[in-house]
């Protein structure tokens, strides 16, 4: 009896996090005030319209943006999806064969769509990343390609939290235009995971294409956007009304896109100083993990990290036999990521891509959110030894 | 000051419902009880999943199929393009070319599918339908082919209300399946408009895909789902962590999923009294506004109508000055849709279909949902006297 009201300690906001009680409050506040179809001509419909409008204009002004640039989708693997085939669509003809760029520690997200252009008869490869997770500037410069139209890589790893220096890929992808007098290629970022913690700011980063999600970001279920710079043109992937600039048929969401752009603005307000509590709990965690368990090593580099992500390899360790006892011992973590998990498949291709196979199958994942404290680093601990030792 | 406090009558239902205020409040119920990833491992997202799966078999129930036959979607246009574009990019090959037929009359989530397809190397007919709004069967008949894939032909008219006889089509469709010992062509049906009001009963129907639209329905917003006859074989159009068996990446909407399971069931239990009180408007509003007016006619016939619809030409009325003319009076109406209104094409490609070219501009459409009562006609047929005439 005493164990059903312990309360549990939640190690996995990177798959998602709750929504924040005023975002709640903000889409009840919405719904009452309107529910009518923006698209429509009366008085409710105006109201709707110009709602929509605010919360475009707020979250366009939180990433630099233009209003105009931004796009609602349905969330991140929608807005992924939309970048890429928006991009090879509107670019693939008979003669030309577009070509795409990518990483293999994506998402599947984009991964799966990498798939999908080569059976549309589209060219891609697939960069691999150092020990670290991070890319080689050096072999990307090498492998943008004359038929390149798209280079993708995500802002923040889903699984080891690896940030990839976007702005010095923008930079290589620049030079390589200038010299060769195009607009190609296009830099597409894959930023759900950065949301909360990392600047979003499309102009520094030097981004063409920029998806966010309101679910990494407590915002609403079923909301994100995609940043499309102003010039870049791409292909519808839902054809119909024509919402969204003709780039996302469907009744708009008003109550969801005003939720969203509260979470942004609430995201905002919090980053530096959540960014700064959290990265003291990752630190203190990573330290005593691998004091704790000598055997264990920290999947991805330190020093590029998002702070609230900690990836262990334990080896020999059976990473979900260890995420079904956590959770038995009252804590949620996970191996790899929700997505493979749904493949039934425990190895992460992620820590292996980092050149370590052993731990594949050995290593977890706790990602903090804003209810974790440092005791709850304790508690994992002492779980942990019952589990690892 | 007293007209600001007038209340304003809603007669747009059609464009838009409001959200259910159990609804709402099952939506919370849900996000308090869980926020969690259903596809992770843990207490948290166990709970997550099953509710997923209750909701799933009410839905499925309540239509007559399986739970594994229904996908959760972000609304209408995403379920008609997932099954139009789906079936074409599951049959087409550098051989063959699928063939697709619908009709004229069909919302742009229909026919703006229907030119992709196009595009993409597909071939479509679009069958013109009689003055009654109704597709001729001969005609759709002699149209299939040995090549076609597909037939779309919506439930009910978004427009003019008119309801298609889905069920001969099914049949006249499983005559030239047999005949030919082929599986082909799929019948899908946008039934978006249809419910609240008609059966929803897929066995009955005979059809092998079926899109809904929570926002039809007074459900959540960005909701809705494909029914996908077991044995129906389709490819995704949006690409990733693999969620409703590979068809429908991305995080599902668990509370969204459960409002809308929640929605149809209201919806189950009103609707033989709701459509007899819709219909008694209906022919209140009908009959009033034709005697009011000598010159106005109908669009699309009286028998096979959804009991919420009236459009009506009102010969030399400009629409769009009328619609603004309402608003002022405090009346929201319509013409053509909504979808059409964000294109600045005040004319009705679906009006013009039925042979009423003159009609195209100057007709408008009046629909009903739970708070239209008798004495909104009174009040419509008033302001509409001092615009029309």
């Amino acid at each position: 009896m005493k164990n059903k009201n312990k309360k549990r300690i939640f190690l996995d906001y990177a798959s998602v996090t709750p929504v924040d009680k005023k975002v709640v409050a903000k889409m009840e506040q919405i719904q009452k005030a309107t529910f009518a179809n923006p698209s429509a001509l009366y008085r409710e419909a105006l109201v709707a319209k110009d709602l929509l409008l605010e919360a475009r204009e707020k979250i366009a002004q939180k990433i630099h943006a233009q209003k105009g640039e931004i796009i609602f989708t349905s969330g991140g693997t929608e807005s992924n999806n939309l970048s890429l085939l928006g991009v090879f669509e509107k670019y693939k003809t008979k003669k030309f064969v577009p070509h795409f760029i990518t990483i293999t520690t994506e998402h599947p997200a984009i991964l799966e769509v990498f798939k999908e252009i080569e059976r549309r008869g589209g060219e891609i490869t697939i960069l691999p990343v150092g020990e670290d997770g991070i890319v080689s500037l050096k072999e990307l410069r090498e492998s943008v390609k004359n038929n390149t139209v798209l280079v993708s890589v995500s802002y923040v790893n889903n699984e080891i939290g690896t940030i990839q220096p976007i702005h010095s890929i923008a930079r290589a992808i620049k030079d390589f235009r200038q010299k060769n007098n195009t607009v190609f290629p296009y830099l597409h970022t894959d930023a759900c995971q950065a949301g909360l913690y990392l600047s979003l700011d499309v102009l520094k980063l030097g981004v063409d294409l920029m998806t966010l999600d309101g679910i990494k970001m407590y915002g609403p279920r079923s909301s994100g956007i995609l940043y499309i710079k102003s010039g870049v043109e791409i292909h519808p992937i839902v054809f119909g009304g024509g919402q969204e600039r003709g780039l996302r048929s469907g009744t708009e969401n008003v109550a969801g896109a005003l939720g969203l752009s509260l979470a942004f603005e609430i995201a905002d307000k919090m980053r530096d100083k959540e960014s700064l509590r959290l990265s003291k709990i990752q630190d203190y965690g990573i330290d005593k993990i691998l004091k704790t368990f000598p055997g264990a090593t920290l999947n991805g580099g330190r020093e590029y990290r998002l702070p609230n992500n900690i990836n262990i390899c334990f080896p020999g360790l059976d990473a979900e036999f260890a995420v079904i006892s956590l959770d038995v011992a009252g804590i949620s973590a996970s191996y790899s990521s929700s997505c493979r998990t749904l493949k039934e498949d425990s190895s992460s291709y992620v820590v292996e891509s980092l050149g370590k196979k052993d731990c594949s199958k050995s290593s977890l994942r706790f990602s903090f959110g804003r209810e974790t404290k440092k005791s709850d680093i304790d508690m994992l601990i002492t779980s942990l030894k019952k589990i690892v030792l």
